[in-house]
């Protein structure tokens, strides 16, 4: 039997988990990084991240600058999730022969412009050849004071749940992307935050520091998706306020042109890179942009509350 | 124009690593591994490696359990070849939806149990779906005392060239794979020393610790090329003793049967990682077998003696 249909992607995760015991001191599998205790009051972490042609991406469809960017975000907001601070990445890059140097170029200078925006080096790699499909591995290294990582499993019943900026923006650029519809400047918008997503690496870091923000993720596949990571590390459930998710004028101004469901882009779509992270109601926010749109509950339910909609669908994972 | 007729391999790493400048204290592109100094003494090595199938391996080839070994092996190899104990590895899969859950099984068992001799765990990595070919990446950390990593570019004239095992047996290894032939118990040593490379963790933790040994790499290439490297980066030359190129007795036995040629096997072929390292000739390397097989010269040369043949066909590198 194939191994999806027997184990499913997150059956594979764990039947490999199970087969690597985690040295004491370490987090492994599980959490956006890994996390490996130095001796000297940091801690690093570790991510790595795979994109393959045709299931990531359509290579006439994506600009080499923006992919380049896209890779290297992908995997800082991973450190960014933790709260850490990005120190240096690793690029695997397996080229197609038909690959020009054009086309290398601008996926360097995307990768380059993103890492420069966090002072974060490329340190090293590998370059191959691909009999076909362009298959890009980002590995990246970050660090955080000791002991002050945010995991997914530590949300507490009663935390407040907030997200750092809007969702749906980038779910919404990919349906103009897909429809190729014409774009105005709100669509236009749109496409760029799905495109050349930016990692938050300062909100992660202000809010590692605080002791009240408990549990903490990047939002990749969506909240719909993502919030249940949290809930099921941590034991919990949820009541979403649906009204109180950000919309941004940019996404309610073509959903409303287009009849699309912004509310649904903003749930179930993902590649927003806004963080997820829980806090104590009496936590000090302030020093941060931040949403609040629920809170977690003793109850592992997840409630959506204020939707006329049915959002049970999002319970099937 | 492609990158490949362009600009070559290792054209390409050049100029990728033009685009990013390396922070003070780190070493980027261009060793085994790159250098992250942490506070306490100590230093984090990084390596990765990317496997595609049909340019690295063959599915129908490759049995899962080799090709999770030698996944794991070639990388922590990385680590070993400057010398480091490995910490961390981190595994990258993209499967085609038709690999079934044995397949998966097998290839983890050898990815775990090379892991275990070297007591390195898997913290993380990443599983996705693949259109058709596997994709394998790897990440590694290792680390090492502050300043001790032993580099390429540390040879000085007047060192000694020296091997820490027999050459040759990987690629004799592959010519019976690929030519199907029949394997007696020497030939069956070859392949499994082309299925299952034993990265020489402690010889190069042992080497890394004597201030007397000044260049290290591990054999990936085989010597022809790899001392290249050590040549290149040191801005040294080098005469290497053909004769006194350590050959198994399984390789000279296979070698003589077949009518292949042992030292071309031994100084062409590659993936034995061995480690090729350089050392003062009043060093005292008792503690660890190797053999020495040349001396690095002033004169940028490289100069193979000894033989017959003629080995010029190694300069075009």
């Amino acid at each position: 039997m194939t191994y999806l249909d027997e184990l499913g992607e997150f059956g594979l995760i764990g039947r490999i988990g199970k087969q690597f015991s985690v040295p004491r001191g370490m987090t492994g599998i599980g959490d956006d990084c890994a996390i490996i205790p130095q001796k000297n009051g940091m801690d690093t972490l570790v991510s790595t991240d795979m994109l393959i042609e045709g299931t990531h991406f359509l290579r006439e469809d994506a600009n080499p600058y923006d992919l380049g960017w896209k890779s290297a975000a992908v995997n800082i907001s991973d450190i960014a999730a933790m709260g850490g601070k990005p120190v240096a990445t690793f690029l695997s890059l397996a080229l197609p022969k038909d690959i020009d140097t054009a086309w290398v170029d601008g996926f360097i200078s995307g990768y380059r412009d993103l890492s420069a925006v966090f002072s974060c080096p490329l340190l090293g790699g590998d370059t191959t050849a691909s009999p076909d499909r362009l298959c890009i591995n980002v590995a990246v290294l970050g660090e955080c004071p000791s002991g002050k990582a945010k995991k997914r499993g530590d949300a507490r019943p009663g935390d407040l749940i907030c997200v750092t900026g809007p969702l749906g923006d980038s779910a919404a650029g990919l349906k103009v992307i897909l429809g190729g519809m014409e774009r105005d400047a709100d669509a236009e918008k749109l496409v760029r935050r799905h495109y050349r997503p930016m990692p938050r690496v300062k909100e992660g870091r202000a809010l590692a520091a605080l002791d009240g923000v408990h549990a903490m993720m990047d939002i990749s596949d969506g909240i719909g998706s993502d919030l249940r990571h949290i809930l099921e590390a941590s034991g919990t459930g949820a009541e979403v306020d649906v009204v109180a998710i950000p919309l941004s004028p940019e996404l309610a101004a073509v959903c409303t042109r287009e009849g699309w469901d912004a509310l649904d882009c903003a749930v179930s779509g993902g590649e927003d890179y806004e963080l997820l992270f829980t806090a104590a109601p009496d936590a000090d926010l302030s020093c941060i942009a931040h949403t609040k749109i629920g809170r977690i509950t003793k109850d592992t339910a997840l409630v959506w509350k204020g939707s006329g909609k049915d959002f049970q669908g999002f319970r099937h994972f």
